[in-house]
């Protein structure tokens, strides 16, 4: 499949934090825009944990729009008549670049023999990506949640690659509660009896009851309880009686079975133990010495943070931190919380106020 | 080993919200200080969702003090040198009290034929036990979290049994993020497949690992984020550097997983499907013509609130939505809001304002 999927072997094998590298690298990718001759339009996006390289073209499992059409396109707000945009599969990941379900050097899957990956293995993945395609260095380069730590990752360890980043609703670290959902998510998974230790790609049953368990868990943290209350509240679906037994007797639990099981068809078991084992090892500053400035020591990018007031797995006061340590290192910061009642999930909804930011930012 | 138990069979069935009548109930209860002769010094204690009677006294299988040790006993806020505390193990619960393990008329364990039950079901059920003990007239009823709702509802369906209640970090009706959680936790025991439908009471293997995750997405719930951080912020369990594995690297994994597993041991993971369903389908201003008002326009007993500045699971606002609607009802009614860093947990920790405000309040 990953051929549909325009992966692009990296040329040299790719070094990895946890030492050791990792041979024969795909990096799966779609472009948007036409890139300039001067190459200088460029603009990287970088996909949140469950995103992939669809943007603003559907997804060939699902296919839905890509999960970003609203903001890349032609006169859209990352505007593709005026910039080449490139978003790549992370690798860990299973649309196409190299992650668990790839096919390893003995020629049978990686499975749990994957290496545990980090957050700047996933950038220089995309870096290498970056280097096939002639790009030095990018308009900007920008992200979205897990993306935002890619993007920031990028601006901190190949400072000279990017001369924006705009890094929305993310964090430098992840805390003690976002390891504890992640947690909560793997454990789900690894108890599903069809996971079998991770070799379960040759098997007709996959571990879909655990991922979609997780899949659930997570969903609840990238939404607010207002947004929620609005959206669900106690509403019951299709009924106007509780049944008094165990079906989707609220329109909330409804929802969440549905997130759950369609999730499944699209997203790889073992990628997502890699991925969120990825984020919850990301800790900036502590690649640089302890001190997040010092992450920054390097950089003459310009910097735009963007947090949501009702986002509470990523909360304004984890912007606030990164834009403390972007003073501190005498880089150009931008910062705005912007007001929206979707939670986390609000960088990827209809927020006028982040097209704005995001367009402004990026002249 | 529910005769270890104090099990007190119910004379009559027990009409239930869902329809039909449970027979030959048993409610398994502790008492703790001396019942005066004129019956007027009883407090009923209720206990949250995986608590039971045990609230003073050693549990019978972790051998863990009572739950709230702390606050009962002679010389404590709740003084049993004055008062006689009875604390009751709800139905559908699983130490001693009738529930889903129970044997049925048939002979066999009920399990998923137990019928659906809400919080006034558990809640006629312990005044069923006030009654065969002959008391007729609370001093108080007190609960915290789940413990809180039975609380309120005896309080609204049964005003002429209580003087005082005292309703601590609970809620007059579960929220659609309340209702998520517990469906990711009823999904995740589900999908064990030593759930198998619910009929594993003869089986050596039990749904724990399905128990184990439902038990570790709730407790990050009772927790707040803050107290997370201060308790394990990043720091790694019993090594210097990550493992880039799977296992527990972080000590908030490590914890998470002593949560689950110790869990499982104590706890039936049918009462928890019950039990959780139970609190979703509490909406006591729904069972009273939708005005939480009309709920208490029959009482004339004291009211205590308290909530803590830092539970996510049922906020200050949950609380003050009582307190309102008690207000408009005319009740007497006291609220504070206490400064805790534990979250929702905070009820059950050491925290020295909820002493004097539980004490204050029951004299």
């Amino acid at each position: 499949m990953s051929e549909n999927y325009h992966p692009q072997k990296l040329p040299g094998p790719l070094a990895l934090d946890g030492g050791g590298a990792l041979t024969d690298v795909a990096v799966a990718y779609e472009t948007y825009g036409t890139l300039a001759p001067d190459r200088g339009n460029a603009i990287l996006l970088c996909h949140a944990l469950t995103g992939d390289q669809f943007v603003a073209s559907a997804h060939p499992v699902t296919g839905k729009p890509g999960w970003w059409a609203r903001m890349v396109g032609p006169g859209k707000p990352i505007d593709t008549d005026r910039y080449h945009v490139v978003c790549a599969n992370v690798i860990g990941s299973c649309m196409g670049s190299t992650g668990p379900s790839s096919l390893a050097p003995d020629g049978e899957p990686y499975a749990m023999r994957f290496p545990v990956i980090t957050i700047r293995d996933m950038v220089r993945g995309l870096v290498g990506l970056l280097d096939t395609l002639g790009i030095e260095r990018l308009h900007a380069v920008v992200g979205g949640s897990m993306g935002g730590m890619q993007a920031l990752s990028l601006a901190a360890n190949w400072p000279e690659r990017a001369a924006r980043v705009l890094a929305i609703a993310t964090t430098a670290r992840h805390s003690a509660q976002n390891i504890a959902f992640h947690e909560v998510g793997r454990q789900a998974i690894m108890a599903d009896p069809n996971w079998r230790d991770g070799n379960y790609y040759g098997d007709e049953e996959r571990p879909g009851a655990g991922l979609a368990v997780a899949r659930m868990a997570a969903h609840i943290t990238y939404l607010s309880e207002d947004g929620l209350t609005e959206k669900f509240g106690r509403r019951l679906q299709d009924r106007s009686e509780k049944t008094f037994g165990f079906d989707a007797d609220f329109q909330v639990e409804s929802y969440l079975r549905y997130q759950g099981s369609g999730f499944t068809k699209r997203f790889d078991a073992n990628s997502y133990l890699y991925i969120t084992r990825a984020m919850d090892y990301f800790d900036l500053a502590e690649e640089h010495g302890g001190k997040l400035a010092q992450a920054f020591a390097g950089t003459d990018a310009r910097f735009c943070l963007v947090s949501f007031d009702s986002d509470w797995l990523y909360p304004t006061a984890e912007s606030r931190h990164v834009v403390h340590a972007l003073n501190a290192a005498g880089a150009p910061v931008s910062f705005v919380e912007l007001s929206a009642p979707f939670g986390h999930d609000s960088f990827l909804l209809d927020i006028p106020a982040l097209d704005r930011v995001a367009k402004g930012f990026l002249e």
